[in-house]
């Protein structure tokens, strides 16, 4: 464990020039995250947050530094670790640490456990960290052991409290399994660890929480399974499909950050290439629009073909991915599926044609196949670059190895994009700590009327002037003049 | 009542020239239909559609003629009316009573009870011929009274049927009251006429009937609204809110037919003018594309800050109308709101702007506001076009008098644009018709599988390759290869 | 020849009531033209072109009358006569006749010579007419026999002049020859009776002529030609090739049209459909974008690489139309060159593809093999478009037999692009009159300052604010202030 | 001067790995620069430079590496120099010294003179050095001094020679005057040791040379003056005004590396955001489309009604900036003219708007006044971006210090469009050294043949099909099957 764990700056970069680099960067974040900044104005006063102490674990960013010190301003006490190994930019985190003064140790100042290149057990040992509030507890004079809140992203802190609360009902963690991943074998360790000290612990942890704000498809899916099965223990919020979150965040987030990341990457001229983008929901629109801005020939495929349709009449080919393999000189992926690029369509690809995914996962290209393919070599142009000789003679760029490009060769979705993603996060933490009466154990979508309020943040940084119904309207269409103002399965 | 009431052509207008010129236009139809097409092809020889009788209440136009021939593919008998008094086509009407060989009277020609400006006696007289059926049970020897399906736009002909049991079981048709519309009052006549002579025709009828399929928004809130009041008869299947009918109608088709409207009312240049598009919804997202397709430069209204924050993502400047309404050459309502457009409005906006309503009712523009201005003059420069000479000295350009100008100024949706809907409409007859125990009474959308189906159908005469599913990534993402692949809440 | 000869309107129909349709017309193309109202507020006053008198010859349409009463208020007096055959509209030329008064007779009326569908006897007869300026000699007491400017398009008045000339000069006409075409038979009896009645007339009409401004490529070619051949008798401007003209007109006119036209042929949805364009000068570009305006995948033929390289970096495939033909849903031509759609390739096309010129003459699809195919039958589905059914079995809709669709099929160039080109036109004559010193015989392109003011006073009515140059600036560039502010090979 | 000057790889930094890294580089380079390597494939046998001494001063980079070792290809020996001080890629030039095989001093190596980040001594130093070709001449056992033809960027190598020559024809270098700048003093100083060294070393050197190809609108100005005054010694091509460069670089350039600067300088997302572009020639043109294709709404500005019109008919808002400043949040410049951003403009921007300059010159924006600001404090947030506070309490961003962002933020034009360049430049050389009895003392542009076989030698990489003229269209429009197509003035 870090030799900081111990110390108010429990990160490993405490460097006071790197925090003060952090906190530019946070003062120009904070120009484009108006519905954070109008939710500070609006609460900044009343502090509903009082009271409130919030584990978080996400990406631990410039933007979430943002996020942090919104919910600081709103009242909550915080402890933060990252959600990703890889994701932390070390100077937000320094700037979180050291606080808006600038001062070690002041009081602003947020525990952070994040550091960029974690290891596994650096990480678990970092979330971990989240949930011990003994020093706050032993300040306020009070018992409690953790938070109140999570705010998670994936799910992982929210699993650690479902896990240790289990084992500790069981009395005991089970043993590795041949098949357990690594990642779970450290999992296991810590928490048989943490039963050794405790045997009631992460129960009591439990037992305090008022809820959990899930910002991702992924930990979504694991809560839906969760109270499925039965065995969720506090209410949910689900903010990934708020619209001003999955319609926002995915298609404007793809639209800027895909061109940013070819760019970086391999400052090849977009304009007049056939560029293919797998996959046309939200993403792939996104995709295909900022494409088609720069001047290439866009080409999409679908397996959906509600989808399809859509990609045709809005004037693209739509074409099998084989058909057209050696016409492409950029691909993009970006299903949510596995191996939709195969072997076979790297080894079709033109020369020097560029393969990059802006799917969450990065299996969507079979890398495996290419790794394991004899004869190919692999040369690294620059970090995050890669070219493949193939046996054909042919070579291909493979970006961030099939990984998000938009993360490895951009600096993923700007902060105006998650400024509305985060805006959610604390209306729905505001949600939970303020109406608890209203969320029973279970999974919800932030009400409409949030999701609206969200949207009505960001307008008047855009210059966006919002009309508004007479009474005689909202009447005529019966809706309340401040809405909502749509029936939820409306589609936007 | 019409003279031909009793003859076998029981249209108005039943000559042969307009009948070939009907399958002419039918025939080009057909080939930008190939849902409907696709249906013919599939069903055509299982005739799943035999035994059952359809009344069909829907503007008679052409491509509602490929849809009734369709239904007669699979094997249906159809009686049909035009829903609006104004939007049958003649010579489609005509080459419907004929039917495909061209022969008057021969077998194929369908009963068909509609022409363009009809009275409302008259319309709800040949609404009234869709349920008599006793020529049909006289071939058959059998007893039935009318359908054992609606196919409805609108909702008058299950209008009809419920309202008609109602009075039937009540034992009297009410008196006309102060407050009942031109229209409620002759329904009510029709319908006192039907009760004298008989108490149980509506009500035997309503027994025989498997369902009804309703085309739109206004029909479908007039079942919800029954439904809710425990006085639906029949299950009722909403086609309206298809994804392919939906998002594909509204936006693709009013892309289309909006400059088209425009060109043939006017001929005046869009581009490098100043369009502002009251709405951001379906319509208002086909309206905005089409202008800025055609070199506008477009502004965009919105009450709903979601839709208001795409608008300004989609690169439109979005403000209120009366911020900029001294600059706007082309004001485009499409909101499904009420005076969305005032006087105050009318009278500030530039010499000679053009205003047009693609929305659906025609109380978007304060008309009658402007009708009962003191001074201002209305000039018909042609049909559905008018010059207001106002007091201010301006004039302006009103299209179909505030009515759909796609309709009254363009042909309505393309068949393109229909043939999705109207793939809808025959699936989901099939359903209640084939697969009655799944549909109790209630309001159900079209399944998931049905929607995509529609979908699927289109994709050949455009070119469009699908991908398909591996079983691997079925699996992955936990759908059936052949889908439905998105949960229900999925936008698109 | 028409009995209206002699008389005070010399056109067929002269009906008032016609004549009051036009003046509406004419005032609403009044608003869309603002470059020729800008003239008359600016010269209205002065008068400079009084004392001009000038024969026109130009299609007599809605937006000519509007040229035609700018240079009367400029103090020109005017005789008009369409170019072709078929273009007047009938109601326009009504207008002129009668004058703005309404007043038959009245002052402000111009002898105009035109009605839709003249034989070409009656067309050389009318243009003729306007070279007859004995009426205005003889009110004037003066000797003159003829105009002294002439505004051409397509060459035709000033056709006349010179081969008028060049045979009294031979003192004969020569006799038909073989392959003389009808139309030229038809001038050469023309002239040969004008020679029968006086042997000077068109050399003294000749010599009172200051010049001639010509509107198109095909008349701009004849003069520069005549200019070469040393035969050219006075100055001519080339209106065609300001840039107001050449890139507004082809470009912005085309953009607008094309889909005009093609929605009031076919009514068939352009969005998701594949259109192919064979040529990317001007015409195939204003075409292109408004295809993939209305959501269509469009396609790109050319033959000159650097145009070809524009297409593709502009995102569109380019492709031979061979290569594509079974892809083809809609055939564009606008290309300037003679059978680019061939036999083969119209017989490769989808079945009901939709076949559509755009370029300046007939001959861009080989119409005449399609007409001489065996076993190819024409059927009119209405006036312009015909269906084609092909031995193949497919069918194609070919609209108005291969010429023009935007004139055959739609209403041509909208009134703002012909008001730059028609405003191109009245200062071009007013070079000439005002300052005949610096055109000596020969042909000029209108000075860049001049094609500049004719942009500028086209801003206003778009809300364009024009930046001012400030000294430092324009000394900066090395321009006067208010221009011109380009060197004459800049390419726009 | 450095002590390399006398080695075999006369520049800064000759680390192997550097070149290494610079041939990786060059190999991704020439995948997209087709021209260059179908002239390889085309001359490369053949030799046609045999026997031509290029000097060439043109900023050594990755894509100039491509260029250099495709006229050594076609037979040339090259010395080389950059033309700016700052845009030397070093891996570049280790690689293009090194050579392709990668020995140090191997043959194919080229004398390089160029590193980032040379003084102005140092800048002419190397400038000199490319016209020593003592080296050779010795190896030659031939007596020349220097070389016989030049590639130049900006002017500087041809403004050497032509200096030196007249001064040593006067005798003596002028003394240094007190408005002469430090550069030209630096000139002076060197042309002072070179008349010490010999009285008629540039004489000669002037003698021997064929001509120069002169690559941007700077240095074709100052031929042109030279040209004018009768001071020009040699004929020269001007590449800059090929079709296939200034259309090109200029548009689709900009259109690139404008939001590829913006991204890497701010990660502001550009969608939704008010951009406003200053200038609509081929640079603002790209600039515009490139800001519209990522969402953001553009505002345009322009002295030029021309170019203004034709902004408003591609749909965008022209307007002043003065009007709209306080709506701004991207400020673009790329007109050619001074002071365009005045410090009234900068002190009106929105909170932390973003201000960035992709004209030539860096005085589109009054830097000095914003310097000289009192109360203005600016803060380094990157390299190349700058925060300035200003005394209104507002900041904006300034990109680059006010210079070429796409350079200074990104990484200039891609290697596409210099292709296009540059195969302009080795057809211009194979021109004056193949055919110099069709270049007369003079300057001349490219033959259009030859700017259209640069387009052509790109299209295949770009996946286009060329149409070809049949032999009766090519008479019919009165050009070569083979082309030139278009009459020179042509607009594109």
């Amino acid at each position: 464990m870090p030799a900081s764990a111990t110390t108010a700056l429990p990160f490993k970069v405490a460097d006071l020039s790197l925090a003060a680099a952090g906190r530019h960067q946070i003062r120009l974040a904070e120009n484009e995250m108006p519905g954070l900044m109008a939710l500070r104005a609006e609460f900044g006063d009343a502090k509903p947050l009082a009271g409130a102490r919030i584990a978080g674990s996400l990406h631990m960013t410039v933007q979430t530094a943002v996020l942090i010190e919104t919910l600081v301003a709103l009242g909550a006490r915080v402890r933060w670790a990252s959600c990703n190994i890889f994701s932390t930019q070390d100077e937000a985190a320094a700037a979180i640490a050291v606080g808006p003064t600038g001062t070690p140790g002041a009081p602003a100042g947020v525990p952070v456990f994040a550091w960029k290149g974690e290891t596994l057990e650096e990480y678990w040992w970092c979330t971990q960290q989240i949930f011990d509030w003994s020093a706050e507890a032993a300040a306020d004079g009070a018992d409690y052991l953790g938070p109140n809140l999570i705010l998670d992203d994936g799910g992982d802190a929210t699993l650690l409290v479902h896990k240790g609360r289990e084992f500790e009902l069981a009395g005991a963690v089970p043993d590795d399994a041949a098949s357990d991943s690594h990642e779970y074998r450290v999992i296991l360790a810590a928490l048989r660890e943490s039963l050794a000290a405790s045997t009631d612990r992460w129960t009591r942890i439990a037992s305090d929480i008022l809820g959990v704000t899930e910002e991702t498809t992924t930990g979504v899916h694991r809560l839906y399974e969760l109270a499925k099965e039965g065995g969720l223990l506090f209410p949910a919020i689900n903010v990934n499909d708020s619209v001003t979150k999955s319609k926002f965040d995915n298609k404007y987030g793809i639209r800027h950050s895909l061109p940013d990341g070819l760019n970086r990457a391999t400052d090849v001229l977009i304009g007049g290439k056939v560029a293919f983008v797998a996959g046309y929901g939200d993403v792939g629109k996104g995709a295909a629009e900022a494409l088609r801005g720069q001047g290439a020939r866009v080409i999409v495929s679908e397996v959906d073909p509600i989808n399809a349709l859509q990609a045709a009449m809005d004037g693209y080919q739509v074409a099998r991915l084989e058909s057209v393999i050696d016409q492409v000189d950029i691909l993009v992926t970006g299903t949510g599926n596995v191996n939709v690029v195969t072997l076979d369509h790297l080894l079709g690809l033109k020369h020097l044609a560029v393969v990059a995914n802006v799917g969450h996962f990065d299996n969507e290209i079979d890398m495996a196949s290419l790794e394991a393919l004899p004869g190919a070599e692999k040369v690294e142009i620059k970090p995050q670059v890669h070219e493949w000789r193939l046996p054909t003679g042919r070579s291909i760029l493979v970006l961030s190895e099939g990984r998000l490009m938009n993360l490895g060769n951009a600096t993923g979705h700007p902060s105006f994009v998650m400024s509305n993603s985060f805006t959610n996060q604390v209306l729905a933490q505001l949600e939970l700590y303020v109406s608890p009466e209203n969320y029973p154990v279970g999974v919800y979508v932030l009400p409409k009327h949030l999701d609206e309020k969200v949207a009505r943040l960001h307008l008047d940084a855009l210059g966006v002037e919002l009309t508004t119904l007479t009474d005689e309207q909202a009447a005529y269409i019966g809706v309340p003049v401040d809405g909502p103002y749509k029936v939820d399965h409306y589609r936007y």
